[in-house]
């Protein structure tokens, strides 16, 4: 039975493009899987961002909240908060020590900030060292990653070997399960839905909130009575996505047809949403008036975690001599 | 009650040199002193270039039995190893958050291995993070430090700062005691005592080795009869480090007034050595015949050591939103 393991950024409620994109996928595969799944929020790595203790604490639970509204069984996977694991820091020294300081300046998450090196801190460069022991920490096997983290699992797979080559066999190698570029949800804009672009849709928002969200995507300016393009049109794209195929292609025809104004698609679209995420927002709600539900739910994740947690770092420590 | 907080490295048993300028100074203080006394033996450290469990173990062992033998009041002391007390990785990798990685970049220790950069591993590059969190996990008031350790100790300063400027206040702002450039201590060569330069005496041999390190101490090449210069003698200069200044006058008017050989000087010299540290060669034997009293040591240390660094992570955790 492989291990699999993913990490999630804690930055706040997930938008509708991570939800499509990740959680939902996520919790399916998790579901479906015979795999041992371990899903963690990575906390301590958003201390290289976030200095904001209140921001910290708000982002960690509306992340663990989401996942949770969305479905997430807490009795299949073990979901945990990194910070829960204090294991993780230790391992990662020990990575350090193995690893070179040279390969770690050519990791592209490093590279890319060059142009602001004077404000880059050193937990930002160390980055990859903590990720390679939220990975080995737990024998993960397999590890559900985007093109822009593989060489990050390529430097974990790297250093574990090189531990395992000078101390003997300790570390389980993981590897890369290299998700598909899925199709792309576009925000607001048009552009790709994403929190720093402000271009979100956050379907657990209040339903006069999300309404005028979902009013604020950007259209074009074709009068109501012609005919409009649906793949021009970022109101259709988002339809298309949760919408049955029947109701995708009657959509798409009131748009070939005409006379049918912008407006109308975009009530279309709110109330499709509010049909999808009918479950997922009420149980939302739900756990943010009960927030010790959630806390529960990592109290009971961090436990299980720890327990291999520490079982691996003792034989970590064992090799070295510790 | 200030707060005094030693770190030792971890390197075998002390010799000579480490014991008239470290050992036995930093003991006395403590026992003098009404300052709480922290040391511990930085072991963690020692990863940056220790890739063999056994020396590692070995290296502790005879540390903390040195230490011990030469009358460290582990009921004054609070004696502990650093990897112990796990906190300490946790706490060095919020300080990495909080510092600038070009800063670090700028580390005389980091600077010095440049030229072999290819193998400066990491850990070796974020070494003065986890000296920091050595130092701020145990709000240390004072450290005593080298010149050579004075920028590292600036560092912690630097980032507690950085911390508390952000965070609010949380870390006690630590100061240096800067320990006099004792007088050098010379080795069986002539040169001053170091491990690396393979020329030192370890009080803690048996006799008979002991000797023949003391008989290995080169001399010049004056004939038996003639006058000789105890201010270029290497026997001479340890002995009067050691004899009281009676047997001092006696051995200098000996190697002026001619007719004594260095072989006659080697003896007193050893015979002093016994007579000086014969309780500390004893409790040295005593303790490699009981390991168990050593580790007690140290598991008694760390459990003191412990309930402060839990208690200033956890203000630490707070801050942050932890």
């Amino acid at each position: 039975m492989a291990r699999i393991l993913t990490g999630i950024q804690s930055t706040g409620v997930p938008h509708l493009g991570n939800i499509l994109g990740a959680v939902l996928p996520a919790i399916k595969l998790a579901k479906k899987s015979k795999s041992d799944s371990y899903l963690f929020i990575a906390d301590l790595h958003s201390l290289t961002q976030i200095k904001d203790g209140k921001s910290l604490i708000e982002n960690n639970f509306a992340t663990a909240a989401a996942w949770l509204a969305c479905g997430l069984d807490v009795n299949k996977t073990v979901f945990y908060k990194q910070s829960d694991v204090g294991e993780v820091t230790e391992l990662a020294w020990h990575l350090s020590c193995f690893y070179p300081y040279q390969r770690l300046t050519l990791a592209h998450s490093f590279k890319d900030k060059q142009s602001q090196i004077n404000t880059v801190n050193t937990g930002l460069f160390i980055y990859p060292m903590l990720m390679a022991a939220d990975i080995l920490l737990y024998d993960a096997e397999i590890v559900p990653v985007g093109k822009d983290q593989l060489q990050h699992l390529e430097i974990t797979r790297d250093v574990a070997a090189r531990f395992n080559n000078l101390m003997g066999e300790t570390f389980v190698i993981p590897k890369p399960f290299l998700t598909d570029s899925r199709q792309q949800i576009l925000g607001t804009n048009g552009e790709k839905m994403s929190k720093s672009k402000n271009n979100i849709i956050n379907i657990f928002l209040p339903k006069e909130k999300l309404r005028k969200q979902i009013m604020s995507i950007q259209t074009d300016s074709t009068p109501l009575e012609k005919s409009k393009d649906p793949k021009k049109c970022t109101v259709f794209h988002l339809y298309s996505l949760l919408a049955s195929e029947n109701d995708s292609r009657d959509l798409k025809n009131k748009y070939l047809a005409g006379g049918m104004g912008y407006g109308e698609a975009k009530q279309l679209l709110y109330e499709l949403l509010l049909k999808k995420f009918n479950k997922e927002r009420d149980r939302f709600d739900y756990l943010y008036k009960n927030p010790q539900e959630v806390h529960s739910a990592l109290t009971l994740g961090a436990k299980k975690a720890s327990v291999l947690a520490k079982k691996v770092l003792e034989r970590v420590r064992k090799a070295s001599g510790y």
